[in-house]
């Protein structure tokens, strides 16, 4: 039986650049779907697009309005193609309206001198000796991921008492286990709780309305990864009058970087 | 005399939602226009278009193409409008061709509680009690910058021998002093050296692919710095396979985070 994460990007070709998805209840949001689906059906239809080359380097998406459940079609139009890089811009319509735009730069990597200069914080116990944290009063696709908190990094208790910082560090993995690739990838770089709820210890009315992700990761990286946990670490940098960004990074469980990932968020009060 | 940099923004009305406009040679990189100035007209085009409602929020900058130096055209469509919060969609092309996509998130701001969570290093000399860092060598661009950079963090010598962290710290503002405004701040988060430059010390073919700026200040926020040096703060993540993110954050002179912002930059070797 096919993963419901497959279910939820599934896309049938709609002819020219156009390709025909649907939502998926098991990807469910407080309103419409989870957003990292949508980022992750945006991304498969310019890995499934025929003009494609190489792999995701970058995806940008822009929530312009929430999804309804239901049908959705994407349209993935190459911009421009390079000798090794290739630009994507993306459009995802419900209805004839535009709920979601993105871009994407597709590349074909080659060996270089490579570093890791971002560090992991200390003493990061594995994922095996941490308990899965409970999905209970959480939206549909919260139950889709298999989140582990490092201890003092989880998101609540929600007292509504303000901290001085909005970090989490957590073990996640797609619930049922699924190979890593890249949209798995790109739906984990939304997974991260809005940080406002964290730092003030309270839920509160936010929507996303752009994320950036950095795919360091290539192929065999991914191989490597497997269905594994893999580690994520994310802060807030700044809340002014309405949005906050939030930035995160997702590490494999043998250390190296597979993604860094930058959201802009809307908040209420 | 109008400044350079608002020469090089400059945009005609060209019917619909397109914009004409010229690279600048005060602005010249080592091939074509700084990037900078580049997403500074792409954001522009959105402020000057009639149907734009709200200030940026975010920015996010494809570099498809190196541009050739003359004339370009901006196309910025408003995807979506909501009550408070504007999606747009840009692309600058030169003879027909793609050179450049785009996307914006503008909104109208409302006054909620805020809160700076990023923390600048401690022991910051005030830009006053720095040197300019020479331009000798350099392209034309980093003329139209006046950059002084703290002791230790400055991006030379390039002796050639890895360093083990890519960081830069400088106060930085346009030369001649200009008030600071979208564009130029925009602008101002493309002028930091590629990291690769700093970790190896020494210079390497390289190419923003893709630029993302959130916008924390709000016009107020803005008018408040005035034409003073903004402190910038910038640091590699994850150099892999021929290509590195790198990640920023713009500051006031009194403290308050004014913009952050991410790229991926291609590199060779």
């Amino acid at each position: 039986m096919p993963h419901d994460f497959d279910q939820a990007i599934l896309l049938a070709p709609a002819g020219g650049h156009r390709f025909d998805g649907a939502t998926h209840a098991a990807y469910a949001n407080m309103v419409g779907p989870f957003g990292g689906t949508t980022g992750a059906a945006m991304l498969n239809a310019v890995l499934l697009h025929s003009e494609r080359i190489g792999e995701p380097i970058a995806l940008t998406v822009n929530f312009a309005s929430p999804l309804a459940d239901g049908a959705f079609e994407i349209e993935a139009c190459p911009a421009r193609t390079n000798r090794s890089t290739q630009h994507w811009q993306i459009e995802l319509t419900q209805n004839g309206e535009v709920a979601a735009t993105g871009s994407a730069v597709f590349a074909q990597r080659r060996e270089t001198w490579s570093a890791t200069e971002a560090q992991l914080p200390p003493d990061i116990p594995p994922a095996s000796a941490l308990r899965r944290m409970s999905q209970a009063g959480f939206p549909a696709w919260v139950s889709r991921y298999n989140m582990r908190f490092l201890p003092g990094f989880a998101p609540g208790p929600f007292t509504g008492e303000e901290q001085d910082h909005s970090i989490s560090r957590f073990w996640v993995r797609d619930e049922p286990p699924r190979p890593l690739d890249f949209p798995s990838l790109a739906a984990i770089c939304d997974c991260f709780f809005p940080r406002i709820f964290i730092r003030r210890r309270r839920p509160a009315p936010i929507g996303t309305v752009t994320l950036t992700t950095y795919f360091h990761a290539d192929t065999p990286l991914l191989a490597q990864q497997g269905d594994r946990h893999v580690l994520g670490l994310a802060r807030g940098l700044n809340f002014r009058n309405g949005y906050f960004d939030q930035t995160a990074e997702v590490w494999s469980d043998d250390g190296h970087m597979l993604a860094s990932t930058h959201q802009m968020v809307y908040f209420k009060e």
